[in-house]
């Protein structure tokens, strides 16, 4: 069979066409696509996207069919070729660092940041169930994280990852707390720093472990996608030793269907470094017997809607930064934000708050939504 | 140091004093006490109250009080014999069935079950939220279980171990639904056919695990606390064979802070043989890859007002069943029903409602509280 047919056998299962006008199908400009797909896999896949050897009217909704139709789960035939597919395509390889990208991912201009994520610096999912923006969607988040951890007048707060600075600032300035954030990239600290003068907000360059002290609360948003699953314990165990009996703590990260120690090797490469995302089962295993688990909230379509924002931000702005990224940036990027909103759309990943508390709260916990 | 000492030292941490008039006190009347509870741990402490030697003004706050002191996990002493003490106190030991003392158990009289639950013979926590009587919060806790899992009228539930049929009931006249019922226990389906007489619910008597068809929801309540942590995946599996794609299940448990492979002893031999208490890694490790996490709910105080409500039941019926049940039976029912609603105080254990998807609710899954 040719290399084409058995790519379109396998998407006729997601009802995406090739060539097709729907919003779902792509259309293919060099037909080395097929060979790259089944000899590289996702990382194939990711490049020859970026190359502008395909296309989608609606990315986003190729992958959401691509995922809704589990094609990795699916024996689609016991031939080697379409196994071989199944492997390259969808299992995860291996993590493989690459500090060079990394670097051109992190030190990005922040203004860039600025024009996609809006003011509030926000780079995690926003909470839409009451916002019709962006802006609000992101400020009802802070609010919900802040009414979550029950945050009270006086209170000191551990952060561990702390972006640009917004949570801490959202919990200093709405609910008289006062921070201690923990970040290893020089330039949220800067920022952070910055955003939060004057305030009673410290921000500390350093890793997340290595944070001491005792507080009434703790959040992580964020933070666990970066950690890599041999952490996840070290995780739970500095929020253990630095939280206050009855304390509470907030883990605000995106979640996988299945428990996997590897990541997907387009993402690895291009978007995140070592990232990796936890499942329910992994990140459970490693608060066992440390935490009481107090709510467990998954509203990972929010960061469909957060991630199209963004998409749209970046589009919007594109122009201004014309001159500092190339095109193949700018594919990268629309197939990183795309890809990923499919993926919630598909509930293959999640957005959780998991609320925690250490020996549980007394009468029990009320959960916010 | 004398037996008493070394209990009246380690009862400190948990400020409970030995012949004390305090709500959690206790008083002793036989001194073979303190020998039997270092020798026999958990199983002596149960036998001894049910023959009569120590008693508490409030056996629920004694025990909440020795679980907010975490005084498994307190490291008091060196010496061998506090060691000794922890570990047969709170540790937990192998299971040892008693068929006997389950016969006792469960064949109780009806009537005596009709006298504890009330009219709704529910026989696990209910939902106090909004409730003020027992039967009112049960009320609600059905409400509840049929709104998260959005039952529609028309829909085909399947009910994995059913009680005296309150549930199928409910959710085939409230909602409209038709009910497929799995339960061991012939009382209890004698109970529940009578009950669900000319409604569209089919209780069968058999093992969850033979469940077949296709179901859009599937409910179980109070069954994995008696499944053992070693068919923890084999209730999922079974579960998501008998279900719809994009459906909803609602796992309504007991759960404990830790994973244990045992029971305690004395609930073993005397309410509740085989019985176990998941953790959250034993449950979510045993759902990894087959469910979508869409909610999980924590309502652990709602137990102890539920068992303290069964308690005070049991006190204003007594009298009508003197002359079934010795004084033993009677102290051993106290113990039962107030240790374990101390320990749902002290946080130590937890009422979960988990729901869980078939693939993913698309849009996202509303929880209801």
């Amino acid at each position: 069979m040719k290399q084409k047919q058995v790519i379109q056998q396998l998407l006729d299962k997601a009802v995406v066409q090739i060539d097709g006008s729907q919003p779902g199908d792509i259309q293919v400009h060099n037909d080395g696509l097929y060979n790259r797909v089944l000899t590289e896999g996702s990382l194939g896949l990711g490049e020859s996207y970026m190359d502008g050897w395909w296309d989608s009217v609606q990315l986003d909704e190729f992958f959401s069919r691509i995922h809704s139709a589990n094609l990795d789960d699916t024996v689609v035939d016991k031939r080697l070729i379409y196994n071989a597919l199944k492997a390259r395509v969808f299992n995860m390889q291996n993590k493989r660092l690459s500090k060079r990208v990394a670097h051109e991912h992190y030190d990005l201009d922040t203004e860039f940041y600025e024009k996609m994520l809006g003011p509030s610096m926000q780079y995690t999912c926003a909470y839409w169930k009451r916002a019709q923006t962006l802006t609000e969607a992101q400020e009802h988040k802070l609010d919900l994280v802040c009414q979550k951890l029950q945050l009270r007048e006086g209170e000191r707060v551990l952060e561990l990852g702390c972006g640009w600075g917004g949570f801490a600032r959202h919990a200093a300035t709405k609910y008289g707390c006062s921070v201690v954030a923990y970040n290893i990239s020089s330039q949220q600290v800067a920022y952070a720093r910055r955003w939060n003068a004057g305030l009673p907000v410290e921000i500390i360059q350093d890793d997340y472990r290595t944070a001491t002290g005792e507080f009434d609360k703790v959040a992580a948003i964020g933070l666990c996608e970066h950690v890599g699953y041999k952490n996840y314990r070290t995780l739970m165990e500095t929020v253990h030793r630095t939280l206050k009996r009855r304390g509470l703590f907030l883990l605000h990260t995106i979640g996988n269907n299945k428990s996997v120690l590897t990541s997907d090797p387009w993402f690895d490469k291009y978007i995140f470094p070592g990232g990796m995302l936890p499942s329910v089962a992994q990140l459970s295993t490693s608060m066992d017997g440390l935490f009481v688990l107090e709510d467990w909230h998954n509203f990972g379509p929010d960061y469909d809607r957060t991630l199209m924002a963004w998409y749209h931000n970046v589009n919007l702005h594109w122009d201004e930064f014309k001159s500092k990224f190339d095109e193949r940036f700018h594919r990268a990027w629309h197939y990183y934000l795309q890809s990923l909103a499919g993926a919630f759309r598909a509930r293959r990943i999640h957005l959780w708050q998991v609320v925690m508390s250490k020996d549980g709260i007394l009468g029990g916990y009320e959960p916010v939504r």
